[in-house]
């Protein structure tokens, strides 16, 4: 069965009945940045998050994960500059406030009013900058672009997708934004991720597909190692389209989850792609893992080793690092079964340097993203992670941020 | 009770019967640097190691670890410049035959000889310029400053130190050294120490007191989160100084488990100094865990950020970075009561930020070491971490090492 995606315009105000809007509210210190934006629904959507799992969340995240057991939402507000994060009380009481703000503005309940905040750890929230904000904001269907801008932080650039397909012989649209460059090792997701559609889903299927959507795009990319407070991956559906709605049983269940996976995979890799610093895409398979388990630890631990990330920036194919960084991993590895290739080069067979051309090797390096490909030959496990590379653009980045 | 503790020259020659010897074998490729040691003892030691958990473990690790369940051992030798690691049987050969190439020129049993390697994985060993240089190596009871320098890679100094106190009335020393400046997150150690003492010691005992010793100290350092396929710490017994073999009866066992926390700690923390583009040790105390596994995770999550890292590198209080690594490590917390300094100025009380001056929260930043206690006041778990910033230093050195 093979289905049409039609890529298209628009992100998370492609699906009918979705608007946004954006303004600088000056929480940046740049007064011009757009800062806080708006994401609603026209109508009550079914709605499920997946958020951080530090001990150090953040308001917004409490606010939503109370808000989230309804299994009902209409909109959201997120303001990046400011993380809202080890804020206390006045913090929670902000986070509130921000939905209590829209709220008023949309005429929804309260409790129909999520919010997000990414940026700097800390500080307290200017909350009259954000009323004034909220009330200059015009929430347009043309909308999701700069929406998609408004929540970035150290991003280089928007990361937003939109695809269009057919559920029941009408058509469907489901979109998604992220944000998320610095402190990406999510669990989940280190990041804020918005996905919008007018599907009709039922919650427990809506909520299933999008667990594990999850874990196999966001929980599989890695910049630092570092875990946000804030990540967040909100899923809204509306639906507008009219189809019976979906779940296990539906014929045209396997449609909608198909795009949600590529749509999550999607933004995922551009996340990993527009890393601190990042020159590189890297992706990493692993093959012949004990179980599925042991692969992602494998593929995740090759991500995450700086020295790798390091030989990376240096297109240099010092395939010793993906070798220590996988008998680190924890993952079940026979020393002398296990082969890497570096793009289509194999380097290591069966643990040992193979023989292999040193210019194809650094040829393979040589590209804007490169592949790592790991066969274990220990069972049927296999994972796909993604990461980038460590240069001197990610230092720079991170030395004086709060400056 | 309060010991003296002499510090001395000659690191692990310090030590009553223990000679040490190196010469530049050519294995690395400017073949004028020092890059085979030997180690020995004029008589048989009692002897213990803790090594790399890896799945990856380089041959030679192999050998100590079979060799090393006898308890004794009188001689090691050690290369840098190639790790024997990913080398397979021909790895493993040359391994043991580094070993009998050692006992040959000493007149010992193959089985009293350990070997180690470092430097980059993958390449076999030239085991024909080893031949050749442990012929020519001369060994001296005042080798052990070279010992030190020879088993160098990236490390921009030796370490090493040697204590001299007093056991039963005798004059006893315990010397160590260690090299190790990349791919630190020790479990155990991510690099190469040898320690020597002409104390007698129980081998129960030794075993124990090594095992706590290298926990508190080696275990507790992180540069990069990259562990290590050749991590090695050996301890040599050989009796010489005539006291009472030590054991937990001995009235003076304090003295020498003093003394070797001591050694342990000192070489550790000026691993973590050194560290690859490190120009800043950090030390991070951790009070009030649950219990001290807690507050090992906690202390090891601050020290492994990569983020916190530029920020120590910048000269930046940021301490958000610390609350979300905190958040991130797994430890309990209460969002509401954790409290963190930077040196003397406490930059977060309660879970918020305090009222601090921000000037004296950045000169606080700017000592070569930067000490960060953390209190997370829910019981009486304590631990010690040290680690270093990340710097342009650390991507300059390992982006082109293998070239």
């Amino acid at each position: 069965m093979s289905h049409i995606f039609r890529e298209i315009d628009g992100c998370v105000t492609a699906p009918q009945g979705f608007r946004a809007g954006t303004t600088a509210s000056g929480i940046k210190s740049d007064g011009a940045i757009q800062d806080l934006a708006i994401l609603a629904s026209d109508v009550p959507c079914i709605a499920y998050g997946t958020f951080t799992t530090s001990s150090t969340r953040a308001a917004p995240v409490l606010v939503c994960q109370e808000r989230l057991k309804s299994g009902k939402s209409q909109a959201v507000i997120v303001n990046s500059g400011n993380a809202n994060c080890a804020t206390g009380e006045i913090g929670l009481f902000n986070a509130y406030r921000m939905t209590e703000l829209v709220a008023g503005k949309l005429q929804l309940e309260n409790e129909m009013v999520l919010c997000s905040s990414t940026g700097i750890i800390g500080r307290q929230l200017p909350i009259d900058k954000i009323q004034v904000g909220v009330g200059k904001i015009e929430l347009t269907t043309d909308g999701g672009s700069a929406f998609a801008e408004a929540i970035m932080t150290t991003d280089t650039r928007p990361k937003r997708i939109a695809l269009e397909f057919t559920i029941d012989g009408k058509t469907v649209r489901l979109g998604g934004v992220t944000k998320g460059a610095g402190m990406i090792y999510p669990n989940m997701a280190t990041m804020l991720c918005y996905l919008t559609t007018d599907a009709a889903l039922d919650y427990d299927w809506m909520k299933a597909e999008l667990q594990t959507a999850v874990a196999d795009s966001f929980n599989m990319i890695s910049m630092d190692g570092d875990m946000s407070t804030n990540d967040t991956c909100i899923l809204f559906a509306n639906g507008l389209a009219d189809n019976t709605p979906l779940n296990a049983n539906h014929p045209d269940a396997p449609v909608f989850s198909d795009a949600l996976n590529r749509v999550l995979k999607f933004l995922a890799r551009e996340m990993a792609r527009d890393g601190e610093g990042a020159t590189k895409l890297m992706t990493v398979h692993v093959f012949g893992a004990r179980d599925k388990a042991d692969a992602i630890k494998a593929a995740r631990a090759v991500t995450l080793s700086p020295l790798w990330q390091c030989a990376l920036a240096g297109g240099d194919p010092n395939w010793g690092r993906i070798a220590a960084a996988l008998g680190a991993s924890g993952c079940a590895l026979d020393q002398n079964s296990y082969d890497i290739s570096i793009g289509d080069v194999q380097v290591t067979k069966q643990g040992m340097a193979a023989q292999y051309d040193q210019a194809a090797a650094r040829n393979a390096m040589a590209h804007d993203e490169v592949i790592i490909t790991v066969d274990l030959h220990l069972g049927d496990g296999k994972a796909t992670a993604w990461g980038c590379d460590l240069t001197h653009g990610y230092i720079d980045e991170n030395t004086l941020y709060t400056r």
